[in-house]
């Protein structure tokens, strides 16, 4: 039995990844949501995810009473536990440069992260446009992610970035909507794949279910005060 | 033929993870030292780096022209390429565990980072005491390390994180170094693993070439201006 212990659906990046593989790969999963009602030490948010995970983040997988944390230690736990599913690309030189630009998501991308955060309902392309226009930082992530991207699509043809849907996908798919959300310029065959990202039954899920959350949180809204 | 793209002996830490994995299991490699002349974007540093790999980083391995970047990528494609040296640990949850361990450094310890940069000829006893007082995330970092080691080095019974040496022993080298350039005050058994990183035939050989390499660079020298 494995459960998926995730944050808020509308603001966390981190636990979107293994939750979207999963459906997507038709793995079945219970799924525990701890709000993000704050992040600090004595929160209750700390403390429920503090029992099963002493680095105390989501996500968090348990497989039969075993916890397996961090999203690049539950997509290769996966991929060995369900071979047949393929999470990786089958050939080794393309698994492993779908390992290498998911790691480089993993350890990098902080401008991005940092001056977009993850908000699934909103749509902000002001503040999009203002932190384009005055970080470099993340005019060169974006440029590294559309050389990425071009790069994979044109050599494995797409639809997705190694062929067929990949833990890659599932990866980027955070990007994906911080892409959307802040309306930053991406060239055509870029946006094509966002929109294919969006329309992938797994991912419209948790859009939807993101959508249906409704619970606005302060201090994970740096261009917002409220829905309105 | 392998190729492994390795920074400055002394301060790249990313760089001595794949660099120890392979010496200590014994896999043959050429490595390619790029100065950290520089790390800005028309440095030779980055010239040099970004022929082989777009991210711009090192460590990099080339495997007969293919290149991974990335240390979790490499270790990953090394332990499929090499099964027979056991890089991961055998048992399906304590590799589980290996890996989440491995991955919340890939992504973690920033302030132990930030504050304590890696430097293996130096000792900075006085610095480490300043930044243990005014940094209360170094703390919490060296805190959350000393339970993780704690935890496994009794699990597994030592005397490496999961019994025999692993990537995971690979991933946590470099903090055995910033422990002991900075002095920082951790329990005995802690301090007992370190010095069996260190006795590792893999990481005394990096080390020594670390020392013989005497290339002073101010920009990784918060707390020096000189060797004097
Ligand atoms: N490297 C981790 C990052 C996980 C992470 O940062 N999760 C956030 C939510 S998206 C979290 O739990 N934050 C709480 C905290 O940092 O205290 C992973 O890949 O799983
Ligand atoms: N997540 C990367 C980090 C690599 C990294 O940051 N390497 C440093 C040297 S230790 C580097 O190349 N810095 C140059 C730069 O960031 O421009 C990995 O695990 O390999």
């Amino acid at each position: 039995m494995l459960t998926l212990y995730i944050g808020n659906k509308n603001y966390s990046s981190w636990s979107m990844r293994p939750w979207v593989l999963m459906k997507q790969a038709g793995i079945a999963f219970e799924e525990r949501m701890v709000r993000f009602e704050a992040l600090e030490g004595d929160s209750g948010f700390k403390r429920t995810v503090l029992k099963v995970n002493p680095a105390g983040r989501v996500p968090v997988l348990v497989d039969d009473g075993f916890a397996i944390w961090d999203t690049m230690a539950i997509a290769e736990y996966l991929a060995e536990r369900f071979p047949e599913r393929q999470l990786w690309p089958a050939d080794v030189r393309a698994r492993a440069r779908a390992r290498s630009v998911c790691a480089e998501m993993h350890s990098g991308f902080t401008a991005l992260r940092t001056h977009c955060p993850m908000n699934i309902e909103a749509s902000l392309p002001q503040a999009g446009a203002l932190a384009w226009r005055d970080q470099p930082g993340l005019r060169a992530d974006v440029q590294r992610l559309v050389g990425m991207w071009t790069d994979l699509l044109q050599e494995h043809r797409g639809p997705m970035l190694f062929g067929d849907f990949s833990i890659a996908d599932a990866f980027f798919a955070p990007v994906c909507m911080r892409l959307r959300t802040y309306q930053l310029p991406v060239p055509g065959p870029v946006t094509d794949y966002v929109r294919r990202v969006c329309a992938l039954p797994g991912v419209k899920a948790w859009i939807d279910e993101a959508l249906a959350e409704q619970d606005f949180l302060d201090f994970e809204e740096p261009y917002r005060t409220g829905r309105g």
